[in-house]
């Protein structure tokens, strides 16, 4: 049995190693167009910060572990550039020794990631310009600002990568002035979430504007609607595009918000072709359709079961979703979020309840904070329907208990009586969830 | 409708405060022996440390709060003596005035709370010799450390006080000798989460002492069958005993570990009186039975519950149990609990599985550690019966899940499909609970 895959990052490679793991003879190719092996995109921000880490600290694995402790045939610089389904062959342009070959496949994993929206206004083919997608982009602008040291950084797109981007550029005293498209961020949290990272922009005294249309860029000068601005680097990111051209060209069918159309076994509708990661669809399990929702965790997730469904065609495992949980840092501050959000509750026409609650983190310990919880829940039933957090110390970690509760369809009710691990240093005596569920009881 | 309340801590303070919030005109009289009202008993290790915080800081609520704010009529130094059940009569002493009253009632709640287990050895009613359960105590313990800065403390009992003691004073460079009746430490805990605690008993040089009996004390010297041990502080921490004198002479029936019988509205054989915290039993759901497990939490929402069912006495609401989750922080750990342990396993001859996974508790952010999951889970159904967990950076906040889990009686199955939250701050891309799902998906 001989398994092809295309792209070799979270989805890909974790493709790659759950057949082997399933089978040790089975013959597993990773075609990956760049030079580096799988990595942890989600570090690329903080590695910026630290100039004497290389960017290859954020290498998964080694290759010698890849190749040599996994026994994948792991190709680097090989670009797959047409698939043919009726032949199961790949065409391969390997890039190192500048030559095509063609490799057949009892099976594929297309696997593929995604690429940032781009941007294509006058001047932005300017080496200041930088998008924050792969490695090489994390060098570039490393090196931008390692050796010109710029004084200011455009960031445009307010969302998780340009926040994280702009935490880690202030603490290394380069001005972030963020312009944003929309009137307002984070358009999937609740204004009670997004005040507070309003606050906190504030608080800093980062220059943000909204509702900006970005106009070009001549010289050092970024032409917005909102004025001028001078900088020396500009970061890019308005959203992704999932790579699909290849497997469209091939006749592959796409679905939600133009991805790979995956059934629940992640199987595509070319033979033998599955999909898995950023380029594919990710089923969201309250909503019971698919969606787009490209994050690690997923990625990573969607590789492994592939891998598990060709090593095991005849037990295949289904793929039982997401929750749309996600977070991220923003200075002092996590923000978090699992579940349905407001948006897409009115889309739904559901009936719903909002609390917030703020409280402690710890009890009488030193060294805690304060966070925020919302919980949304379905009017007349209690079902939690979603949750989100904000705030400083420990957040992340908290909203998963929500990530649970969403994943069994729990009531506010069953949430409010919850044994939570109570001592002074991880929670007041009333853990925060504990109190934001009292508060949704008396709301349902 | 009057009601009086034995005891002003956590469950009595949390009934008092739930009738008042009911019925703002209900009459509600709280009798606490001390001379504080409500405090963190479990934030009292750590007070040590601060000489300048006063012990006062621990108090859950201000006096003024809870008689203005909250409108409870709480009486300091005054110490229920007598419970008359057929008149619904207390009888009281007012230390204060020296004098002796009675009160009617129509509902009691008992909420007296624990003791520590004496210990009477010969020598040990020495002053050095310190128990730590009230403020008194951790007012004596406090000035006896700042006062005369004793160079080593015996800490009898290796219990969560003790460790969590033996932690501060480390710090505090006092250093802590622990003696231990039985042949090893937290007898609750999997042998894999244990082996973690000795080995930072053993990283930070504690002198620790397995399968010892304490024999008396001499001067200084404190005999054992270790032999002698000088040192300016003895802590007891060997656990506790319910306070239920009271009650029991009443005609009130005991049941777990002597604790106040009660049934899942919390109410006691004697009519009209309920019962709340530490000097009563608590439900276990797993094991389908009250139990013994006095916890600040359990505390809290038995006493909101006995409170909410006095003022709700037509649409009373079941307790609906405990899930035995625990957590302490012992130097850079944190220790863990939820669930049914292997001791209760073989006990209930259950045919479990265990598995245990080492991860690190971050990715590529600065700052993370390692952690250790164990989840025991039944064979066969992939059920979790429990799980455990020891480690640096968020510990306590991760097991939650667990809790979560173990309250929906999930399997393993479902574990591993958990869409759990992700960023470098806060977890590998595989968070821990799902590397150690994975595991033991394979092991049911």
């Amino acid at each position: 049995m001989k398994t092809v895959i295309i792209g070799g990052v979270a989805g890909g490679l974790s493709a790659a190693s759950q057949i082997k793991r399933a089978d040790r003879d089975a013959e597993v190719i990773v075609l990956e167009k760049s030079g580096d092996p799988s990595y942890a995109a989600c570090g690329m921000p903080y590695n910026l910060f630290f100039k004497d880490t290389p960017v290859e600290a954020l290498y998964a694995l080694s290759l010698d572990t890849i190749r040599n402790g996994r026994g994948i045939d792991y190709r680097l610089r090989h670009e797959a550039v047409a698939i043919d389904p009726r032949r199961q062959e790949v065409t391969v342009v390997d890039h190192e020794q500048n030559r095509e070959y063609r490799e057949r496949y009892d099976f594929l994993v297309y696997a593929t990631g995604n690429r940032p929206a781009p941007l294509p206004l006058p001047g932005f083919d300017d080496p200041a310009v930088c998008y924050f997608k792969t490695l090489d982009d994390t060098r570039r602008v490393k090196r931008l600002i390692h050796d010109q040291a710029p004084a200011c950084a455009i960031l445009v797109g307010a969302g998780y990568t340009n926040l994280e981007v702009a935490d880690v550029l202030y603490n290394m005293k380069i001005r972030p002035v963020i312009v944003e498209k929309a009137p307002a961020i984070l358009p999937a949290f609740a204004a009670e979430i997004r005040d507070k990272v309003m606050e906190k922009i504030a608080e800093k005294g980062i220059e943000f504007h909204a509702g900006v249309d970005v106009q070009g860029k001549e010289g050092a000068t970024v032409r917005t609607t909102a004025g001028d601005f001078d900088a020396g680097l500009v970061v890019v990111a308005i959203g992704v595009k999932p790579n699909t051209g290849l497997f469209a060209a091939a006749g592959g069918e796409l679905g939600a918000a133009g991805a790979v159309k995956v059934d629940q076994f992640l199987q595509t509708n070319l033979p033998g072709v599955f999909a898995a990661g950023d380029c594919a669809e990710h089923y969201v399990r309250q909503l019971g359709r698919n969606s787009y929702m490209p994050l690690g965790p997923v990625a990573n997730k969607q590789g492994r079961l592939a891998g598990n469904n060709i090593a095991h065609r005849d037990a295949m495992t289904m793929f039982h979703g997401i929750d749309q949980t996600a977070a991220f840092k923003f200075f002092d501050l996590t923000i978090a979020t699992t579940g349905l959000n407001e948006r897409q509750l009115r889309e739904m026409g559901t009936d719903f309840g909002k609390i917030h609650v703020d409280t402690p983190t710890r009890g009488s310990f030193p060294g805690g904070g304060t966070m925020r919880t919302v919980l949304l829940f379905e009017k007349g039933t209690g079902l939690l329907l979603g949750g989100q957090m904000v705030g400083q110390d420990v957040v992340a970690k908290r909203l998963d208990v929500l990530a649970v509760a969403v994943y069994k369809q729990m009531t506010v009710f069953e949430l409010a009586e919850l044994d939570l691990s109570y001592a002074p240093p991880y929670a007041p005596v009333w853990d925060p969830l504990l109190i934001a569920a009292n508060q949704a009881v008396k709301a349902v």
